[in-house]
């Protein structure tokens, strides 16, 4: 039986993989030399086609790292001397805060995005889109934020939410995802986009003497880019993948693929709102996510899951505690709007 | 035309990799949830058929994490609160050092692998095949050392000679290397190999309040790994292959891809120590690397490179300042003694 993922990530593969997967083996990117001229090149497009797409500022850098939590460690290690904001929304937020505590740093949080920022405040750490909880920020009041406050860095997560989530990256110093989500690829690659105004502090960091890291210091990830390479020997086909899958969109066009997933979003909600048992999670309309739904399922998450499996429909627990009580639905643009209504026949 | 990569790595794929990746498409490997049972077993099967081919004790843990550089850094954050020592016979163990350096050690370095290891020493640092000059440290000398330094931890990196060396663990409290080599596959997967005693002395440094790192710290990878897990989505793909891989060469023997290396090693060194004008780069028989070797070919690396990809054999360029002076040849399972013959009648 041909499956179906609706798995928060990793998630249903793009359609196109593994087109690309076998152009990959054929062209043998797994023996591409990481120093030489060609992956310069896939380095280069890579990158631009990704600025391309998500409308980033020219100056600003892209990195490929190995995952969003390596970004989480070294956006801490580079930005901050002593002090870190975390605005916390659910476990990821949770779990960059720890980070930073684990990393030597004084960490200040709040659960509210609306609070005072502290003055020692260096870097406030933003999950915009939570899979845990299925809690989403607007960008708005990310960009309110950052008007608010514009001496202070602000650094985004946006795993799950990209490349559906549309930011205006002025008021964004940091943003980094991972590829299994929405670009439906392989797990291994993590991407970070940062400002000049980021990448200015990391200097003044070093100049001070903190450690900001090493091979994979934000320092060192810059220059390395500025010649299109990484410091290490990189997931090189997992970058061919992304350009290829980033290359596909840009066909579809990402407006297309933002209007998709407002559809898929709606039926889903509509549906839950409707029901007479399972409810979202997140009540107020405004902090809902349309990437990574959770629903309240008062128990019955692993029962619904194993009707759906033999469906062909696989769809993710709750998250930690709420394993059994919430399913955990994706809409990333993998996923047609076939296939979400045919899911919730089941349901 | 079909091409052979002798490049030092990525290299030559391994001759089952398309098979493995194929299989892992039909049982959709890329979707397969990193918290779930079946992602659990793999991680046991994956480590399980690694200690049975490397003959790994039972008591090492095997963590995943992204590239040998990582390795150097996790090792150097984990293991050392002031001081690591350095053995440096090429730019790979030159790298480590300055990682050590950038992360705020008093790195401590000496070219000769017999000098006195000074008492503030934590961690000596061991490159012990160093691929940008095909030097190889013979076992028995790193053995010696741990007998004579009983008290300091050992790290070896062997990215560019396993699966060939063959380690007697008890002497070595830290041992990684990266897939793209010796195993053929695809790049973007690290795997390090780590004691009790190494993991007793991060737990000593955490407790005397020493940041040892975050989500990869030692001790987060050794917490996950007791539950079969990594801190992050890790390269589920790369890891499945692996397990493929290791249990094709369990097949095999290890004995006889070791043999086989020999066989391939003589040839070419036979090859190159009777040339009238190239000559192998390492002069003493006791230190060439039987994996990856370095020819001295007087500034015709360029011409020698192109005319031999001419005939579908890509050989590695020197490394850094030697890149025109030297031919880089590896010498991995992937490669076989027919390849090398062909390849060195155009030469």
């Amino acid at each position: 039986m041909k499956k179906i993922y609706f798995t928060v990530g990793p998630s249903q593969v793009y359609p196109t993989l593994y087109k690309h997967l076998n152009q990959a083996l054929k062209i043998n990117i797994p023996s591409l030399n990481h120093r030489g001229a060609d992956f310069k090149e896939l380095f280069k497009q890579t990158t631009n086609n990704l600025k391309t797409l998500l409308n980033i500022p020219e100056s600003y850098q892209i990195f490929f790292v190995s995952s969003a939590l390596e970004a989480m460690e070294r956006t801490i290690m580079g930005l901050t001397e002593k002090t870190s904001f975390h605005i916390i929304t659910g476990s990821f937020g949770k779990a960059w805060a720890n980070f930073a505590a684990e990393l030597g740093k004084n960490v200040l949080k709040s659960d509210l995005l609306y609070s005072k920022i502290p003055k020692e405040t260096e870097l406030i750490c933003i999950t915009q889109n939570d899979t845990s909880t299925g809690f989403w920020i607007p960008m708005e009041d990310i960009y309110n934020l950052k008007k608010k406050y514009p001496e202070k860095l602000i650094a985004i997560d946006i795993v799950s939410s990209i490349p559906y989530v549309d930011i205006d990256y002025k008021y964004i110093d940091v943003a980094f995802f991972s590829v299994q989500k929405g670009f439906g690829l392989p797990a291994g690659l993590g991407i970070m986009i940062v400002s000049p105004k980021a990448l200015e502090k990391t200097e003044k960091l070093i100049k001070k003497g903190i450690v900001t890291g090493s091979y994979h210091s934000l320092k060192n990830l810059s220059e390395k880019a500025k010649d299109f390479q990484t410091p290490e020997t990189p997931n090189v086909l997992s970058i061919y993948l992304l350009n290829q899958v980033i290359k596909d969109m840009l066909k579809i066009s990402l407006k297309k693929i933002r209007e998709n997933t407002d559809k898929k979003a709606e039926a889903l909600y509509n549906f839950f709102d409707n029901h007479k048992k399972y409810q979202p999670f997140i009540k107020n309309h405004k902090f809902r996510s349309p990437t990574t739904l959770v629903i309240d399922v008062k128990g019955e998450s692993e029962r619904l899951r194993k009707k759906l499996a033999k469906k062909g429909f696989i769809i993710g627990a709750g998250y930690g505690d709420n394993k059994l009580n919430h399913l955990r639905i994706a809409n990333f643009p993998s996923h047609t709007l076939k296939n979400v209504i045919e899911m919730l026949k089941y349901i």
